[in-house]
């Protein structure tokens, strides 16, 4: 095989949502209480949202610019790349980084659509992840098919509510649904709760993968503001080890042999340890903890349950036997700082030395059409999936890196570089201009 | 080689420490005030010091238990395993097992002195970290020439005290010192402050390591009482994770070319991760940050400065080249749960197939005694410090499985299995007896 047929799926993306994406989906009841992008008197944008400023409008949106300016966070939708909000960009986008299929995550409502999880008023906020769910399935998915792997957000305050919306979007063709790493951070039950029950239920009898992302429960370590940034950067995506252990000693995992997960923007490199760690631990501990695994171990469970990926990860390549070769998929993180685009054929392909075809196959998609309920060939003959089929179609689209883009700069480089306390001021400012 | 012409030296076992350690090495004026084991009128025992319980005086000191009782905590010292706080059976343990080297961290005063750290009276609380060290040095490893790796206690509310602790045990020929993993967490400043500088100038001059232990500043995480207890067991070591990170894009490192520090229960099968995201992080955004590693990447930092080392792991074996064969460690964790005591050589070999006689050497020994300042062979011809020599001097040990040991019972078992809602309960309960 050689780098241009590949063919990529890519199950980590993120959209900053278009303005205009209430317009059709929101019941009309609702339709005044939607969020709102607005244009503040200094020339930022805000989501706005029951009378609060949300965050950004683009978080870490910085796709296309150049390294030095990968810092300065969006303020306004314009100073985005134009694929982070609209569709048919996001395509060219896709195309000329050759990928064929890109699953994304919302940032408006928060991972798990905790925006409108803490409104009081929950009839409301149900109305508003419906619309929600229905604008990202009919209005974006459905704009390209075969091109996304549909994703929901639940209604985190009821698990029955929840169980619903997953039988309703399944039925609407969406296989996947967004869950929270540790949703006690977020002030609901443990996943060791019977709480949860008629989701886990849901997502086992219609074949939903549920897809937990980095930050939505446990938060990045910011404490130590002279800490430099790369310390938060370079620890966020292991913070998912800590979900896949309560993951792998759960009752409710064992109970429901159909259900998966997929640990979203994990990385893989760590697997390989945790899976020996947690075998240790159960084989050393189990006569006085009463755990009991019948004829399988945790790392077992573990493999038939959970789905992991990476962005660039040499280290998991290597060790692919040990994680599991048909538990391994393949992100993009388009269009956050860590994304590999427009070059992430190139960078894959240098972790990929000496690897089978078989097993290039199963990491760059086909793990992920099994896992993720996702056929992109019924749509789109296989022969135009690769990525030089891709690449071909977007000889047009405009890769100049766009310098002076804009946005909160992320220091005064005091200490001589980046500090987590920069940057918790550098958020901190960015909804401090009053709306009007 | 086979099995038992390895020599190992372990890098982390623990003392309970015994009643009479501060007789001889209080000065005279404090000692009334030093830490005393009183027997309490329900039979347990109990560490008392200026009016307060400590919360055991065995904790977690299971080896020799049967598996089924390791939860069982020890209450009072005759529950223990002599080996715990004699340092004659220590030895014999030792032998038995085939260990020639160990180095123990304290209970009793904390893994960095912090019981003496709370005090409000610091003449005397430097007075008690003083004795603490004497007794460890001269006390426990003065009693065997050439078998154990001294390992002082620091005075951490004082940088300055630190360092001239540092240059006097240096005197005395013990080259570790202890260090939390997040000095914050206990309410000292982070790692990146400059408090730290004589200590770190006086670790590098004197050629000291220093050892953060897995606990030692991080607390493990026991907020879910329903969650199996082996989430907190499987998640502790890579605790450090973060650690690792802290260290290798601080600057005080890249400062003190001679500055070791040994990440102590830690594991290593994950560092190879590590290294490749934190080389990733750093070439992905320095753009930004202006972090700068001159012509090194933080992977070479780490491996010019960390000491790793590991119980039973595996994959950090496989995967030693990207560790770097010369930063890996092993340990045994006497007297804890995890420990693979009397049987380490066995659980050590079966991941060593495969490996060179060299690169066994370097983890079992040779890096221990670099990184150490550890010299066995100055005491003891290294043909008397094989696994079959040291085994054959400790045929008289027994090594009979103590059942009914007696402690407090780790749970009713009412969820089926051990929690951590149990665990919390089962120490809380520890110190509830009033003294008399």
């Amino acid at each position: 095989m050689k780098p241009e047929d590949m063919i990529l799926v890519s199950v980590d993306d993120h959209i900053c949502e278009p303005p205009d994406m209430w317009d059709d989906h929101i019941e009309a009841k609702w339709k005044d209480r939607a969020p709102k992008l607005v244009h503040k008197p200094d020339g930022t944008d805000s989501w706005v949202f029951e009378g609060q400023q949300l965050v950004n409008v683009g978080l870490n949106a910085v796709a296309g610019r150049p390294p030095e300016e990968y810092g300065m966070e969006p303020t306004a939708l314009d100073q985005l790349r134009k694929g982070c909000y609209d569709v048919d960009a996001r395509i060219d986008d896709m195309n000329v980084n050759g990928v064929l299929g890109s699953l994304c995550f919302s940032s408006v409502p928060g991972f798990v659509g905790e925006l409108f999880a803490r409104q009081d008023d929950k009839e409301m906020a149900a109305a508003m992840v419906r619309a929600y769910n229905d604008w990202h399935i009919d209005g974006w998915c459905g704009a390209h098919p075969g091109r996304f792997i549909p994703l929901a957000i639940p209604m985190m305050w009821d698990a029955q509510l929840m169980a619903d919306e997953v039988r309703r979007v399944a039925r609407k063709g969406c296989h996947a649904i967004t869950f929270p790493d540790a949703p006690t951070n977020l002030g609901f039950p443990s996943i060791h709760s019977e709480t949860w029950e008629p989701f886990w239920r849901a997502c086992d009898e219609e074949g939903t993968i549920v897809c937990i992302h980095i930050g939505s429960g446990t938060r990045m370590k910011l404490e130590d503001m002279a800490a430099p940034i790369e310390i938060m950067i370079a620890s966020t995506p292991i913070s998912l080890y800590g979900c896949a252990a309560e993951l792998t000693f759960s009752k409710f995992l064992r109970k429901y042999d159909n259900l998966k997960i997929a640990l979203s923007e994990g990385g893989t490199g760590w697997v390989p340890y945790f899976l020996e760690r947690a075998d240790y631990v159960y084989e050393h501990h189990k006569y006085w903890t009463k755990q009991d695994f019948g004829d399988k171990l945790p790392s077992d469970v573990f493999r038939e349950h959970i789905v992991t990926c990476f962005i660039d990860d040499a280290v998991g390549v290597r060790t692919r036997d040990l994680i599991g070769i048909d538990n391994i998929t393949w992100e993009c993180d388009y269009p956050h700082s860590d994304t590999t685009w427009p070059v992430a054929p190139e960078r894959l392909w240098k972790s990929l030395d000496g690897v089978s075809d078989e097993d290039i196959n199963k990491m760059t998609h086909l793990n992920a059409m099994k896992h993720f309920n996702y056929d992109p060939f019924a749509h789109l003959p296989r022969e135009e999936c690769t990525v030089a089929a891709l690449r071909s179609r977007a000889t047009d689209v405009d890769l100049s890196l766009k310098r002076g883009g804009g946005g909160k700069s992320p220091s005064d480089y005091e200490s001589g570089y980046v500090t987590i306390g920069d940057v918790v001021q550098q958020m901190a400012t960015a909804i401090s201009t009053p709306i009007e």
